[in-house]
């Protein structure tokens, strides 16, 4: 087997632990260095590898890809960003083999969600259609947990162990005080499309009265009379009500509640955010006192509460995406197969990035309770295990030591630029 | 000394350390049954007293009351309730005593801040005033850190090691994107008057250029101008800009930024959350992609990423105000007292109910910088050792796991009801 050099990229929203994941690569790569050579990175994603700005992971100090490990966000930069096909723009193609040929890059690394893994079943077919040799694999990413095939998705556990912790927490919060302050906390959660997250705040709950009360998912229909109704009833039974809301969360007519808010002054359309819908809407209804929050990026990033088994998971489909390069395999990407829930258990697996890419998983909706405001024990038994364990990062002074990679160029090779 | 039953209620908003003060209270008092006999604690803080709804803490398995260590929240439900003084409500003080008498109740610990102070200060009134022989003692809690004399107060520490880790995480993500993506980011952070939470999170940045770029305080009359070329010049410099708003934030006149809001279809003033008012303020001058978080309750209600020398100042702080009481003393609350920042070094001092109640401690100007939007190395070293140290709580199945009491009442001993 011929020696030749590796690209990998982060692609789509980051995660806190998708550079576990290219932990698992690097350390992978660096034990076969009679086959891989140099490790690449794209600076900002798949554009680094059009602008020829290559970053040279070897001249990181080992403690700092160690430390990948522990650290969130993407530390490479990851963009967002879609190649067009083969056919409706050649020249890009062209120009990645250009960059590749020039950098002798024989295996791309592309980790990210649905969208991403379209990217790089387009590259992969840089080899039959265009002729340039590369073995291209993709490695799953995203907080959303809507890839397909794959049983889960690292980087979803962790958000999923933020969000179902915090509302845990601010539900003994406001549990303790609803009698002389607060009645209902609305916390919103990402999931532009699929509820996964917002589900995920279910396992805060484990006995009959527990937080959260109410999810509303973007698979279910917000029906606005039914919700208020059970607002009302939950505030009576148990004297508060937590009510976790996907940003996703629509009307029947698909429009979502976060754009149900109002315009200023200018005419502009407002602010964003449902959770202040939702809680307003309660107010006008039934007058209770409320407070909400909108977590954003904290719950992505949240390293500091990571999931072990997600940390794992990450790691692994790092480490299984190098292995599968060096067995000569291309065009598919490591999953995550669940083969055992009690105990949980599971080992890697592989499937084509063609049946990957563009597909999006919803809820099952034997996931969601027949109400449609909560999850069922099945979903309960699904997300369980992917929360559990905990993987704290080393702290100092404080604070999670983080790492910031010093992230050096390779020297270009090609006279040439390209603008994206 | 005659043995006689104590009374410990919690006030005010809820942190997420005020039970480790409850613990450690408890703790002590069980180690001197020879002088304190049972322990009562308010159901719904003073509330509890008035109508004679008192919680039997012996009712409370051993295990549960360690577990108080590590749950956020207020065990007992606090209130938000306010005494007015003995000359303007005397009936309200004589059924105090009606109440206290009946149940032997020989000490009096109220756990809060200056405004609870206030209500423990008059409290402290009916020995001297009306004859009833009781030993009052405040403790301290607020997440806010405005009570004065104190060094610092249990509970903030937790809330600012938080609000440092989330923004120093968030932070990572923006910056690892900013290329393509969201360029700003604005985190909304408590603290109605005084900017000490806001002020925490600056410890999130150590050199150059680190966010947070731009911090808020309710202390500096907000400039709309000067702070929109401040974050353009951090966009055009770091490629992003990260900002930390205080929800008390306001301009030159007083009025707050977050009531800068639109009002909806109905002329209702909307929604509140001072973040999307800074966000889309920028959005609108510059045109930069932003995202925005509110952690509203999260923020002090997370035990999981609690500070290790809050949890400990809490604890300290429960067992000290027993031991002020067994020692005779009454009219006075514990306080930290620093003795030294390097290393850091705190012994138990005191002060009188008189002298906290109903006074806020505001940021010194010395604590923020020249420019109105950063912190001090002052500031920094008087911050930084009350985040120290992680004091995780124990987990199952993944979740953190909090315990909820029984809470089991007292026979009521009086014929009589009370009103509140």
């Amino acid at each position: 087997m011929e020696k030749r050099n590796a690209f990998y990229a982060q692609s789509g929203g980051v995660t806190a632990v998708i550079n576990a994941t290219a932990w698992g690569g690097m350390e992978t790569a660096r034990k076969n260095k009679d086959k891989i050579g140099k490790g690449y990175a794209g600076r900002t994603g798949i554009l680094g590898a059009l602008t020829e700005d290559l970053i040279d992971t070897s001249r990181e100090s080992a403690r700092a890809i160690a430390a990948l490990k522990h650290t969130p966000s993407g530390a490479f930069g990851p963009c967002r960003y879609k190649l067009k096909s083969i056919d409706e723009n050649r020249a890009q193609y062209e120009r990645l083999m250009e960059v590749f040929q020039a950098h002798d890059i024989g295996y791309f690394f592309y980790n990210g969600g649905g969208d991403s893994q379209d990217t790089s079943n387009k590259v992969s077919q840089l080899s039959r259609k265009m002729g340039y040799p590369i073995q291209c694999i993709g490695i799953p990413k995203t907080v959303d947990n809507d890839l397909p095939v794959t049983d889960n998705c690292p980087g979803f556990g962790s958000v999923a162990k933020y969000v179902a912790v915090s509302i845990r927490e601010a539900a003994f919060d406001v549990r303790s005080m609803a009698e002389t302050s607060t009645k209902v906390f609305v916390m919103e959660v990402m999931g532009r499309h699929a509820g996964w997250i917002a589900a995920a705040s279910g396992l805060a709950g484990e006995n009959e009265g527990d937080a959260p009360h109410l999810i509303l998912f973007p698979e279910i229909a917000f029906d606005r009379k039914r919700f208020l109704a059970r607002v009302k009833q939950c505030v009576k039974r148990y004297g508060y009500c937590v009510i976790c809301v996907s940003e996703g969360a629509r009307f029947a007519n698909g429009k979502f509640l976060a754009d149900a808010g109002s315009t200023d002054a200018f005419g502009h359309k407002q602010l964003g955010g449902v959770a202040p819908v939702v809680a307003d809407m309660i107010k006008q209804a039934h007058g209770y006192k409320y407070h909400w929050a909108v977590a954003d990026y904290l719950q992505r990033a949240a390293r500091h509460i990571a999931s072990k088994t997600d940390v794992e998971q990450a790691y692994a489909m790092g480490k299984a995406a190098v292995q599968f390069a060096l067995q000569g395999k291309t065009a598919i990407l490591p999953i995550i197969v669940r083969t055992s829930n009690k105990p949980y258990r599971w080992k890697i697996g592989s499937t084509s990035l063609a049946r990957v890419a563009n597909r999006e998983k919803m809820m099952p909706r034997s996931y969601i309770t027949r109400d449609g405001f909560g999850i069922t024990q099945r979903c309960r038994s699904y997300l369980a295990p992917l929360i559990r364990g905990e993987a704290y990062p080393p702290y100092k002074g404080g604070l999670p030591d983080y790492v910031q990679l010093r992230n050096i160029l390779v020297p270009k090779r090609l006279a040439t630029t390209y603008a994206v």
